[in-house]
């Protein structure tokens, strides 16, 4: 049974076999987030902190954190910031830390800039996961000896230099080479957790198909725990929460263990929940039956962070603190 | 790729491993009905017919017609009343001759009363289902000559003389058993649907995991559909259409090809919808974007059962319509 294990300065968070799901946060991202990209150029964090706060209350077990903004106000002035190895790494220090002082959970130091991924890795306390290596050579070669000297999990994306392949006997071969290059470096495969690349099932009608037989093909021949950017099944549908529903609860049926993804949203969350309760993941019901309290205020009219938000505290005030609870009971 | 084939005088619903998720509508089932079985006891049958309706406009594929009511008001005038052989063939027949002649899709005949089983045949236009046959000695040899006699389908309950296992492997061997003694009767299995029973989750933390497992048991090792009554899993535990909705998708991604469940419940037809996508069972999305209509009306405020009448009437007068064309494309 595999477990992938994560810390912040305070709490531990597993990726495993046989554990509830792990849901990463994936709001802090200002791509395609223009008003937070134009923030951060502004060097405010203040959507940062609410997201924070909002992602962890309503069930973030970590937060994945990406540096990649554009700041095209800069540039004019600085031609420097037209370079993302200029840019990223002090954001996501400054991100990080920023986090890390408000929340704490575990995080992902989530960049497509390896000097961006070092830097968040000399500020992040615990031992947060990265995101992400490819199978491309030179990617393994300047990411893997990273993850081997912080010794920290990292995520690895099924594409190499060849693209993203539609065939999933080549995305589960890159997954296979990238566990086996991390092998050389001395990196156990429980601390890889492979994102086999989910498509939009409205471009690829195989989409789900064939990533549910990806997820048992990784978990049993390769013993990894896997995620994956859960809405990309959505992408151009109408009505994608039912969707997006639908997919989690299946890909939890065949072993999918973590998914980065947005957990302000009720639907997507009752999914996890349930899928927990049916994979024997909440014995008693426990956490299903405090998760109900919070649909309740949701049908009278609260939004579902602010709901999520009230019952955490109400919780911690009681003295029977879920988060203090949780990180006991993981730790066991 | 086993298919059970049922049929009306004019419709034709597949159960199979290729096919979209047939739903099995409950409703018509006056256990646990007071209001219902009054009704029947009175010979009025308004919300016997008022149900076919519904249930049909949301989505059901075949109709399930239990006849199992108590005449308890009869009984003081007549003892006979008192016997399930006196009260449940006639009234058997009065149910289907209702629904069939108000809805278009085939019937699941439900009584634990072979006789009233034989009634129904007798009067059941097409190639009605079975419901059921468990694996009691006495069970199997009154129930199999009737459904080689009238050449249906029938519905397969794994529990025996011993009552129902915990154990996964002793109700796959009950099942396995039924399948067998079909066998000897010339009833092959894809006539053969098999419910592996499940259990209420708050009860058996492992009624998911068990049932999934048994569902891909059953169609590997003895190639048979499976359904269950799908709403038991929720029993006793609040928020139960969100634990449904995310047993019935985990279900279908486990390989269950059918269910007896109530179709008048949009997050459970939700559900169903989106794993039929998912399992590259609503190729190009058509079913999922004309839901999503339905659904956007339930958003504005309409019940569901009404949104669904709308979208089909609207459907049928535009000449597309959906129920001939789901015929003719399940026929091909």
């Amino acid at each position: 049974m595999t477990r992938t294990v994560l810390e912040s300065a305070t709490k531990t968070a597993i990726i495993g076999f046989d554990e509830p799901f792990c849901v990463i946060g994936e709001r802090i991202n200002p791509s395609g987030r223009k008003a937070l990209n134009l923030q951060l150029e502004q060097d405010d964090f203040s959507t940062v902190e609410k997201d924070a706060l909002a992602q962890v209350a309503c069930g973030a077990n970590v937060l994945d954190i990406n540096s990649g903004a554009v700041f095209s106000g800069k540039m004019a002035e600085d031609p420097r910031y037209a370079d993302n190895n200029f840019v990223e790494p002090p954001l996501m220090k400054k991100l990080i830390e920023t986090v890390q002082n408000l929340v704490d959970v575990p995080l992902c130091i989530d960049s497509s800039v390896p000097a961006a991924l070092e830097a968040g890795l000399e500020v992040c306390k615990g031992r947060p996961l990265v995101n992400s290596v490819t199978g491309e050579d030179d990617r393994l070669e300047r990411v893997l000896p990273l993850i081997k000297k912080y010794n920290v999990p990292v995520v690895a994306i099924s594409n190499d230099e060849t693209g993203i392949s539609d065939d999933p006997d080549v995305r589960f071969e890159v997954a296979r080479k990238i566990v086996q290059r991390a092998a050389d470096y001395g990196i156990p495969a429980h601390d890889i957790v492979v994102d086999p690349l989910v498509m939009p099932i409205g471009a690829k009608p195989v989409a789900g198909t064939s990533v549910f037989a990806l997820i048992g093909r990784l978990r049993a021949e390769l013993g990894v725990n896997t995620t994956c950017g859960a809405s990309n099944i959505s992408f151009a549908m109408p009505h994608r929460h039912g969707i997006n529903a639908a997919f989690l609860s299946m890909a939890i049926g065949a072993g999918m263990t973590s998914a980065i993804m947005n957990p302000v949203r009720a639907v997507e969350m009752e999914a996890i929940r349930a899928a927990n309760l049916m994979m024997n993941h909440d014995p008693n019901g426990g956490t299903w039956i405090k998760f109900g309290r919070v649909l309740d205020a949701v049908a009278e009219g609260q939004d579902f962070a602010t709901a999520s938000a009230a019952a955490r505290a109400s919780d911690d005030s009681s003295g029977r603190g879920r988060r203090g609870g949780g990180a006991r009971r993981r730790r066991g």
